[in-house]
């Protein structure tokens, strides 16, 4: 297996931008991040995350918030960036990313709104209640190619599929082979396929790339990301990834989706919540 | 006592808006929502959604993130807002709090990128795990007027003390006595002093309204807020208000706190999280 590096991945070649002028970016949307037809949320917002770090002064997202306005399609985009202010510590901005139709309109795909600052740079004290997700060994969870009855684990998985490393914990996973805990939860183990470490880039895909916690509360429908936030508390250590996303909300066709990203040292590194659209069919 | 509409309540009164131009308009932040010094984020959370209501052809904030970019001064302010999307069922805008210093130069305090939908017209259809905080009766909760040893229960509230009718669970404000639990928790009754009726835009304060939860894990310093974003997820009760708020990580001169506002029907009416920075000193 050849050396992946950050600078040779699969992330990072698919989210590599081009400044063209001062805060524009061309870019090329993936079609080896979809799922069936859709450009997974998480590649988008991660894609924006690398504009913005260009950007602006400081290295590392801290906090930050996408409005996805349409559906995004592969191929060709720009990313404007506006720097609303720069601190000492943290700076602010925010991205559009634009394709463009066939009359050659612009389109408005997605809205960011981001802060930055050095997470190197913090002071490395933890004071918190939080602990890890109870999860099974990795070898003991489900992927693609290893669940129950033969058939793949993540139904309906594409493209995306292939770039990650993606272990479902079984009690989470019933709705793969339809019978659904009920429960608004679903853990994984996460990494990229390719072997690439994570870093707090990379966590901007990671809060949103499990199938949707709607699944396993017995929904079949699509879940459109209308807004989510995420914040990346820490740089993460190598190795693979816990995640564990709930759902306390499902309620006048929207639910928020929570979720937790775990490094290997038992660090809490990042934190996300997105409201999104539920299609009630269950 | 006087009706208290939603047209002369202090709250309202104080968060009116007058538009000068298309997507401009003018603000006064009054000095009665302050602590300390600090004009409350809640408060500039909800003069800020007046405005987006205004601007967009929706009424209602569904999706609301606000970046606190340098310090508020009560005194006039301007709002400048951006319609980005308008859909059938959802818009989204973007809105600027300025204000002006001494040179006349404009200082930017808010940023805010927010949706916006009709929460009347949602279906209203539950299915949530989520269950109202257990809380004392209102009687049995501290206010400022109410505290243990004779002092009241929330040290250094000032004018926003006396326009909200806030009372905090005995077992969560030890911090007020001295003896905070260590725990990231705090739960309250939340009104507004003059009756005034929750309704979507005054839940933009109320998640925002406690005192932080870093008191009660024995931090006693500033929490200033970075980032925050509320859910607003149904039309409130009429009613007492209950909020509960917690925090899983403070790590790193960092915290998130999470807020939940439940309504008198039981219904969980809004979500929040909020990015802050700790100084730590216990």
């Amino acid at each position: 297996m050849a050396l992946v590096t950050h600078g040779n991945s699969e992330f990072d070649r698919d989210t590599a931008v081009t400044r063209r002028a001062p805060g524009v970016y061309d870019a090329h949307l993936s079609a080896g991040w979809t799922i069936i037809q859709a450009v997974n949320g998480g590649y988008l917002l991660a894609l924006m995350g690398r504009a913005l770090g260009d950007a602006l002064p400081h290295p590392d997202p801290m906090s930050v918030t996408a409005h996805y306005l349409t559906a995004s399609v592969p191929g060709p985009a720009v990313i404007r960036t506006e720097v609303v202010r720069t601190g000492r510590t943290m700076s602010t901005g925010t991205a559009s990313l634009i394709q463009f139709a066939e009359d050659g309109s612009e389109v408005e795909r997605l809205r960011v709104l981001a802060a930055y600052g050095d997470l190197g740079a913090l002071p490395d004290d933890v004071r918190t209640t939080a602990k890890p997700p109870a999860i099974p060994p990795y070898e003991h969870c489900l992927g693609t190619d290893s669940s129950p009855g033969g058939r793949p684990a993540i139904p309906g998985s594409t493209a995306i599929a292939e770039r990650l490393a993606l272990r479902l914990d079984p009690a989470t996973a019933g709705w793969a082979v339809g019978a659904p805990s009920g429960k608004g939860e679903m853990r994984a183990w996460f990494g990229l396929a390719d072997g690439r470490e994570p870093d707090p880039l990379s966590l901007l895909l990671t809060v949103d790339a499990l199938p949707p916690t709607a699944f396993e509360m017995g929904l079949s429908g699509w879940v459109p990301t209308v807004e989510l936030t995420a914040h990346i508390r820490h740089r993460p250590a190598p190795g693979p990834l816990r995640v564990a996303i709930t759902t306390r909300n499902l309620a006048g066709g929207f639910l928020e989706e929570d979720a937790e990203v775990w490094d290997s040292e038992d660090r809490l590194v990042a934190q996300s919540r997105q409201l999104a659209r539920a299609v009630l069919q269950g």
